[in-house]
């Protein structure tokens, strides 16, 4: 495929219709890429907000207008734009492709010039406030190279299409809309009703239980804390793909609350959940890779991240990743860097060599 | 509650039963703190690497004997110390409380001097190899200052306890049996539950859905990595407490697959996970931390890190916690530090100044 992450902008002007997370995010991301960008949003304070932030200009027939909106308010602004600008081409993202795009062909709006993306990239929280230049780096984004009845996306189109992503550091993968909806009903819709199913059975919690939560409850409800209203929009539109996948959830819950009713092992589920979990790729959806840990115990005195950061420029390695362990209020600390192993062991040898309290890397 | 973090051990020998993730930490955690330390462990591979690390020697009559195995090998494992060392005082780190202390009881073993204890850490991966000094830092760790029939365990059993959970960074909560086992149920044993059954959901999944997992579904499984037969024996033995949480998650499970079935909103059901996300307290179980988060993005060359920290020492600010987005294969990045309202501003001025391309702090 080609790579237009360098490359100059097929086109010279962009409307973005919706200024929340994701449309104020590629707004950011593509400044300075040579292209006039504008931001629109139905509520003023978002698009005053996203305006100041891309620094948007007032566009006359934008060559490319991407909709950043959330499914239902499609049909309504597609019509809007397409009265105004019907030379335009037109890109969406949204989070679910079959039942939204039928919806909108049957009122007759679907033009020939239309590219159905979706860029796996969000936080838990939204608006134009949380966007972020670097939210799509390195992150897949679906897009739908031909429409509903199979017909081709015009390549004008699908090229700067392409652009954008690729502008916007992220990886195009080609996939159909039901290929993309069955995917991400398994690996985000079902996660997001797990997650908040669960938080929910918190409410009832007494805080002294609450207190001695960890890590482990934490993640598993991180993203229980996401909007309500765009979720029920999302999984509704999806559910015929969902729906599936909970029932057979809900037949292994039953399973497990039965097994545990009769003080049989429950083992098999918990070596199921083993064998699912190995099978999720690597950080950003890239191939899984493999890096050792290297635990390095540092003083808690100004200055011993810097002196560590020396002795890694030092030693001439990669740092791929680091998390730090520390107690409350202040910086005392263990920190975890993650290399490859080749250069793990390059570095352990050299930091032992200064006197560093390195420990076994894992 | 008397601080005994930095006070001198109230005895002078410690053998630990079990050299797993649990046991060796512990051992790891008090090399250096003045006392003599035995570590033991029923399979000899295990044993030899734990007393290696914690530099263990030979015991006659320790004066605490401290069991981290998994609750089905405590009666053995005490009925055993009991005949070899019956003046010792006896400690145990079980995740669940009533049931495997009432089985230790009706075999009329529980001695008098013993202390139940449940430290809230732990890792998805474990044995001696995994062991961390610094396991337990910032932790909470549960213990019952009354047995079973509400009898006080012995003052100086209590201090020795107390002693180890501080040295080694823990903070001590005093708790009943039942009130921990319904506690943990809520916070640890149903989310493993959860996240155990969405990860077994993936196993049937396509490999091109998989590859568009994001850090949602990998934070909701991280847990499902766990090992098998120590999870089922703990969900085994809190059945009595988790079961009832498992059928109101059932219970909604059901009741939202009905309304997406019947095209109804799930707004309420995201809405209640909303509410019980944010009773979660934050970080290590302490009291909720609010971080300002800096977002620095810095070139790919190498000694970048190294720099930002000395900008970071010389504008005297504490760190925090930082994370680092990257690119496959190298560094390049985008660094978030987490640091107090005020620390953030001081050090965005700073970096500003000093050329570096900061964004707005969240």
């Amino acid at each position: 495929m080609a790579d237009f992450s360098q490359a100059r902008a097929p086109f010279s002007s962009l409307k973005i219709v919706g200024s929340g997370l994701i449309g104020t995010s590629i707004g950011l991301g593509l400044i300075g890429r040579g292209i006039s960008i504008e931001m629109q949003d139905s509520d003023p304070r978002a698009q005053k907000l996203a305006r100041d932030l891309v620094k948007s200009q007032e566009l006359v027939n934008p060559e490319v207008i991407l909709f950043a909106l959330p499914s239902s308010a499609l049909p309504e602004s597609l019509k809007r734009e397409l009265a105004l600008n019907s030379g335009s081409k037109f890109i969406d993202i949204g989070s679910v492709k079959t039942k939204p795009l039928l919806d909108v062909s049957r009122s007759a709006l679907l033009p020939a010039n239309f590219l159905a993306t979706h860029p796996m990239a969000g936080r838990e929280v939204g608006g134009a406030e949380s966007a972020r230049a670097d939210l799509f780096q390195s992150r897949t984004w679906v897009y739908m190279p031909a429409d509903l009845q199979g017909l081709p996306v015009d390549p004008e189109l699908l090229a700067a299409g392409l652009w954008i992503i690729q502008a916007l550091g992220a990886t195009p993968v080609a996939m159909s809309a039901a290929e993309h909806d069955r995917a991400v009903a398994l690996v985000s819709h079902l996660p997001q009703v797990v997650a908040s199913l669960l938080a929910g059975q918190l409410v009832t919690g007494e805080s002294s239980a609450l207190d001695l939560a960890g890590s482990g409850l934490r993640d598993t409800t991180r993203i229980a804390a996401s909007k309500a209203d765009l979720w029920d929009e999302i999984l509704a539109s999806n559910a015929e793909e969902l729906l599936p996948l909970l029932i057979s959830l809900q037949s292994d819950l039953g399973a497990l609350v039965e097994a545990l009713q009769n003080g049989q092992s429950v083992a098999s589920f918990i070596e199921k959940g083993n064998t699912g979990r190995a099978m999720i790729p690597g950080k950003h959806g890239g191939a899984a890779r493999e890096y050792t840990y290297l635990p390095v115990v540092i003083e808690d005195k100004p200055g011993q991240l810097a002196a560590l950061f020396d002795e890694c420029a030092s030693a001439k390695v990669n740092i791929e990743d680091l998390t730090i362990e520390h107690s409350p209020g202040q910086f005392t600390g263990l920190i975890t860097l993650a290399l490859s192993q080749s250069d793990a062991q390059i570095l352990s040898d050299h930091l032992i060599g200064s006197g560093w309290k390195v420990h076994a890397p894992r």
